[in-house]
């Protein structure tokens, strides 16, 4: 053990974790990528353990990782220079809520489940929703969304301060309460994203939405994936104020059936769901049935029960576990574009005949409203060739997402797995994200080897 | 002349203007501030113009100011220590207007309503609108919003992307046309709102939205201020989706009806919109109705043709003018403050109180859906002893802000007006804000002496 270690865990005792095992739960998240286990886990319980434990691997040039629930996509967590990883599912503490203000702050180990248990009976929620049960730490970190991006927008919207411990151990509040400022740089948007690379962060004020007088939800199947696309292009178009609006492509939806035992028509499919007083839910679902008809979307079935919704949104958060379902012993893979909606067809299009040339199950599925989808690989982690194979598909859809003014990740970060991408996505202004890492993190103990190329 | 501003005149010929009444206008914007004119001006028509510009300013160590239509409040422009203005009103393309992505490119110079002028025929229009006819550019930098703002947000929402010149001439582009992304640090929402001080702006992407097929506004009139405040904070606490919800007290009805012509009662008055279908925009309108009879408030008057809400809105817009035309030789002194919703009424009773320490005519207005409300001062930017006593009761006001949550600037920025309250507002945070500042622009050529308080 090296003497950063030993000074942490002379002074943290047993929160101060060094088992393999523990060790190894926390190298990784929940894809594919190869873990790399942290040289010790702390299991911090205030900001002021985060503070000083940062300010010591500083002292001694350790690097240091916050970790959450561990479900992150590309490698984010993975601890590939070693280090310390700090866990903050401890700080699990909401710590206000002022339902006459639509906010609240919560520490950053609190999961979003969570919230909206506590949240329950205030008339409240917390709209977004990235499938896993992340916490509001790690979905700050990845400028997480979700299914209700489309309406309630995604964690650079819903996050209204921070609470953050810079490089050196000192502590910052960014942002703040009112609704909107102009008093000077928005360092809250500047650390949601950053992924851990230019400071940890412990709390976050977020805004919350009333519970709409009625939801109601509703799913429809298409001929082909492209009439489901089109649907979706000409409803946001349209400006209806649709609350989610998903696609799951035909093989996805047999994925589901059979990892959910549900009975959903194995076609393309689209959920919908919609937020308002009852009688603006129920004219926007007539507007949006009536466009899916013209396309071709048959059967369009409601959901007004808060348990059949329940069973629809749970199929649909279930797509990530259900495909890697498909396959035993396998590992997901999810690649994460978003384009204009414009050009959404068009590189859905592409990403089936990219997928042709893969024999690995894959499906479809996506947050179509803000033309944003994943493709699911269930690949075998121990076969070198399948994951070149896989990464080859990957690379060619990225290049796709770029040349129609896309995104290589429009919800699950850079990670590892995306570093590749981001000179070609930003060309200069990486240069300005280095100069900024540099400035706010000068010896580069924050989460290293993430994010920014090499260079 | 100093041998930069030499320099600058041989390549830019007579785009280069030194003359006493350019550099004097080029040196203010709308408010009491002192104006400090710049050594030149530039009439910049490209970002390759700017960028020149920018690369010669830095070999010389002379500031460089960005200029948009000059309707800043805070001595945003003020060229403190001297240096080069680079007027960008000449770069007033609309470069792309994409209709079927919600989204277009647009040059900074480009106004706001010279924006919707060429959307007119789209059905999508460019929801902000912060009163003056302000430059895309100056509103990005400030990070204003104004009345739509409750509905759509404010500029760090409506600026998808941008192409920023950087302190050393070099040309970078920010964010993109994805609706959403993970890649990466949040470069665009650090340029909006640092006021010309991290980067110019020469071009933006802006998210667009689609003209509700129904519009309808409604003017409503209450018995005291308190009353009406407090049925707006109903209202937002209902989650009614309103368009529009501003406050314009007695005094600024007063001063309105004198300088616009119009005969709206003088009272303390809240002015509505409501944007959906037909059916959602007379549900809310309804639900809003009740609930300000519930506070006493009466004549509910609806405008739904285009012409009576011209003139309604029209009427708010002019309020600052109104107020400063209150008295003869004027200039006009808006603060800014906005607080969690909950804290609105304690608020603006607080203005009052600290209000009845003067006898400068004052009025108060604002975008209360969003907590953020204005005192206009008619002040006599002569009259020391004056200015002295408005910047007493400002001081005031921004402490109470403070004390409920609050900031010192929701939409006018910080200029040279507030850095003083930056400290207080952000603590430690600053600290951060000058590491970027520094990294960014290291030999502080980029509109010195603002935001960032010394130090």
């Amino acid at each position: 053990m090296n003497d950063a270690v030993l000074a942490l865990q002379e002074r943290f005792g047993d929160r101060l974790a060094v088992g393999a095992a523990i060790r190894e739960q926390h190298g990784r998240g929940e894809s594919y990528h190869p873990g790399m286990p942290p040289d010790a886990v702390l299991f911090a319980e205030t900001t002021g353990d985060v503070a000083e434990a940062v300010g010591k691997c500083h002292e001694h040039g350790l690097p240091v990782i916050a970790f959450g629930a561990g479900t992150s996509l590309e490698g984010n967590v993975s601890a590939v220079h070693g280090g310390l990883c700090i866990d903050l599912t401890r700080m699990n503490r909401i710590l206000r809520i002022s339902a006459e203000d639509l906010d609240c702050t919560v520490q950053a180990g609190v999961t979003r489940v969570q919230l909206n248990r506590e949240l329950r009976h205030t008339g409240l929620f917390f709209p977004l929703d990235p499938g896993a049960d992340a916490t509001i730490g790690g979905m700050a970190a990845t400028r997480a969304s979700g299914t209700n991006a489309v309406r309630y927008g995604t964690m650079k919207d819903a996050v209204l301060g921070l609470t953050v411990v810079m490089a050196d151990g000192s502590v910052i509040h960014t942002g703040g309460r009112a609704r909107k400022s102009s008093a000077g740089y928005d360092l809250t948007r500047l650390f949601v994203g950053s992924e851990g690379t230019l400071g940890i962060m412990t709390e976050a004020v977020l805004r919350l939405h009333g519970v709409p007088d009625s939801i109601v939800a509703a799913a429809c199947s298409f001929p082909d994936l492209e009439s489901a696309v089109r649907s979706v292009v000409a409803v946001i178009q349209s400006a209806i104020p649709v609350a989610r609006v998903e696609l799951m492509d035909e093989a996805q939806m047999r994925a589901v059936n059979e990892f959910s035992r549900t009975g959903y028509p194995v076609a393309d499919t689209l959920l919908f769901e919609f937020h308002g007083s009852p009688v603006a839910a129920a004219d926007d679902m007539r507007r949006v049935a009536e466009i899916v008809a013209g396309f071709g979307g048959g059967g369009f079935r409601t959901a007004s029960t808060q348990e059949e919704r329940s069973t629809l949104w749970k199929a649909r958060h279930d797509a990530f576990y259900a495909t890697t379902a498909l396959r035993p012993g396998a590992r997901g893979w999810s690649t994460d574009v978003c384009v204009p909606i414009a050009n959404l067809a068009a590189c859905i299009e592409g990403a089936r005949v990219a997928l042709s040339a893969t024999a690995v199950p894959a499906t479809i599925v996506g947050h179509v409203g803000d033309g944003n989808f994943h493709v699911i690989f269930a690949v075998d982690p121990g076969n070198a060739r399948e994951l070149a194979e896989i990464a080859d598909v990957n690379a060619r859809l990225i290049d796709l997402a770029h040349s129609l003014d896309g995104t290589c990740t429009g919800e699950h970060g850079v990670g590892t797995g995306k570093r590749g991408y981001m000179d070609r996505e930003h060309g200069e202004a990486v240069r300005v994200m280095r100069m900024i890492k540099h400035a706010l993190d000068p010896t580069s103990i924050l989460n290293p080897g993430k994010v920014l190329p090499d260079g």
